[in-house]
């Protein structure tokens, strides 16, 4: 529902948050933080600041008092993401009216925290953690390296494939990623040895954060499944290549990826994403229909998010040389073949119960173009082709001291724009 | 290390806990319980009995003070489970004082609470779920089914296969199992079509409870892992063969795992264990010897458990004649191909973080005897061919209103058998 919390006319009254390119007052996307060394607690990122909801809640609590009783004490979001979904909006909108107010300057202005005096958090209490693999340009790239004439798998059209992750593992931007050491098996006629990962890659994906509960035993029908998808951040999912070939048959992949996840500390929220919903990827001719049980009238024209994600790769010659992160891929996310929507259905076809403090991640974003893909397995062939960086230095897989950060947004005509943050990590020697 | 606790000659004043055949006093499992509407709370299983241990502080606390800190307004043991190996061992020990010695039994049988008027709950508020694969013979006879030339993929013997599990729809015994609807494509030619699984199976496992913490990054040696080992229960890993067949390449196992698991309530502590390790698994002359990493000398003799589970059927028909339970395979423990320490020491190799309130499944188990089957897919060669009940029914997978209940046991000459309880429940129509 478009209301006026998406009105890109109405400005905020703390200074520079509508010039601001990821944070203007139409995004308000809730976090942790803490700051000054104070217990961890929730925020809404406006500009260059974080609004202190808990400080502020004289001001908001008249207006969204479900709201703030499920913030109250609280160290993580898993009580607001389990509100209703009008009780959620109904928050929002009391957090818009204060910062566009002025007759709350005065008063909410107290509870301004400049963002560089912040520590962010992990924004939930993740309990389970499912990765969605539904970037059919990833699969299909990927599977190409396998299997060159049969790159996608018969089931790859008719399921939503996922598995589950783990949630331990999970980061929030900043925090470095140490280099997984495990079982390869670069010789294959001699035995495995235990040696740091060769094969270091990212993966670009969205994260998606549940909303709600359903019940074991009680499929979430794809019309409601909207009501469960509370918010969306940027992830990384972290891959070691050739751990993950020696070890991911026949159950999947296990310790070449709960070594770490990293995700972006802010949730854009459902709410501020509302514009930016768009027609999935058509499926070309040929192309089975989804299901009945995947299918929904709604989800045609507005059932994809259209956010673009940038990848990012600043190397420790870079950093040392003061030089820039160079670009390494641009996917856009309404290039996936299944929606959040369509993953929520199929999680929970089966009776799978879903909750807030869920996570799922929508599998590598990759698109048709040469620039765009979301891991390096594909950016250098599966290590064949270099990957030559502008200093001259090149790649296949990640070294250690590279940063790779992950920036997103999404934008659309009459709207203004609202970003993601950023998602970033650096590796560290194992 | 054998005390006092393991001695049999030691006897309760709890009545019957001497001839109990799971709850001697030797055993002492932990679980959460509530009865007559209380709060759930931590409790020890005594013959018949639930010793009510919040009830129980003032005798308990001036022995074990830090345990009962970590239990005091607990509704799950994950606290108790972070404590160090030798607090849950002096825990243990002033638990045996109080049921022992007569001087106690006055005030102490105040805190006992009859079994039948108990309501058990999940004794763990469960964080991450992983699931190994460690049952060699039933990886051989699964895999002979799929390839029958080669029925072990060349990583098994290296590496302790595992995968991410669902640990929100992990339920305590007694809860029914609604049988799981998807997509399963019963003729390859069409395609696929969602409806109730066919082909539902149960998995004989053990479940593993983490205890303490290791970090981020920092693998736990294997002559460490010990410590993480903090109790076993019984574990039904429910699985939907159709819906497993189609969906699980090339990520692994999805939807025909996570709408159901069911653990046993209470937890055989390592502590109690202690007399039933033992040798694991001889490997057979020509296969490899496991990888530096994985391998302990004190592992050689006593990195198993002998462990005997049981597994029962009783279909509806059965129940409405008031027919017995009919056995359906009995396995043993010490058939896995990895130990527990080897499954802790794999999977934090990478750097993966461990912490009480993980659970991780050993793997379906199975023996090399025809007697010796963990799931009805192996009974059945894949549904090939036909178990005959005692009153004449047969079953090739699992129809709705059969009751599936595990037993599990470990005895050893020159101490008392300590049990695990009941591992039971029912498949409902979906």
């Amino acid at each position: 529902m478009i209301d006026e919390t998406h009105d890109r006319n109405v400005t905020s009254w703390v200074a520079g948050a509508d010039i601001h390119e990821d944070f203007p007052v139409q995004n308000l996307p809730l976090g942790i933080f803490s700051s000054g060394g104070s217990e961890p607690r929730a925020g809404a990122a406006i500009g260059d600041y974080v609004f202190d909801l808990p400080h502020a809640f004289a001001l908001l609590e008249p207006m969204a008092e479900a709201a703030c009783n499920a913030l109250r004490g609280q160290t993580s979001l898993n009580a607001f993401m389990s509100l209703t979904a009008a009780e959620r909006r109904n928050f929002r909108r009391a957090v818009f009216r204060v910062l566009t107010d002025p007759g709350f300057e005065e008063e909410a202005s107290k509870s301004l925290v400049a963002a560089d005096d912040c520590v962010m958090r992990l924004p939930i209490d993740i309990r389970d953690y499912t990765d969605f693999y539904a970037g059919i340009h990833h699969a299909r790239n990927v599977g190409s390296l396998l299997r060159p004439e049969n790159p996608l798998l018969p089931n790859y059209k008719f399921i939503p494939v996922g598995y589950h992750g783990r949630s331990s593992s999970i980061r929030v931007s900043g925090a470095d990623v140490t280099r997984p050491r495990g079982q390869i098996r670069p010789n294959p006629d001699e035995p495995p040895v235990v040696e740091p990962c060769r094969r270091l890659d990212y993966e670009v994906e969205l994260g998606i954060w549940v909303g709600g509960r359903s019940a074991l035993g009680a499929p979430v029908p794809i019309s409601k499944a909207r009501d469960h998808i509370a918010g969306l951040s940027l992830l990384n999912d972290w891959s070691a290549r050739d751990i993950q070939a020696w070890e991911y048959q026949p159950l999947g992949p296990f310790l070449a990826k709960n070594f770490a996840t990293t995700i972006s500390p802010w949730i854009i929220t459902a709410e501020a994403l509302e514009p930016f919903r768009a027609a999935p990827l058509r499926r070309p001719e040929g192309d089975p229909a989804p299901l009945e049980y995947l299918v929904d009238d709604a989800d045609q024209e507005a059932g994809a998010y259209d956010i673009r994600v940038e990848v990012f790769l600043r190397t420790h010659e870079m950093a040392k040389s003061g030089d820039a992160a160079t670009l390494l891929g641009s996917v856009r996310a309404t290039d996936l073949y299944w929606t959040p929507a369509q993953m929520v259905a199929h999680h929970t076809v089966n009776g799978c119960d879903i909750a807030a403090g869920d996570l799922m991640g929508t599998g590598t974003i990759s698109g048709a173009g040469e620039s765009e893909k979301g891991s390096m397995m594909e950016l250098s062939c599966g290590g064949r082709r270099e990957i030559v960086l502008p200093n001259g230095e090149t790649r296949t897989f990640l070294e250690d001291g590279d940063e790779v950060t992950m920036t997103g947004w999404a934008e659309r005509a009459g709207f203004r724009r609202i970003g993601f943050g950023r998602c970033g990590a650096t590796i560290k020697k194992s």
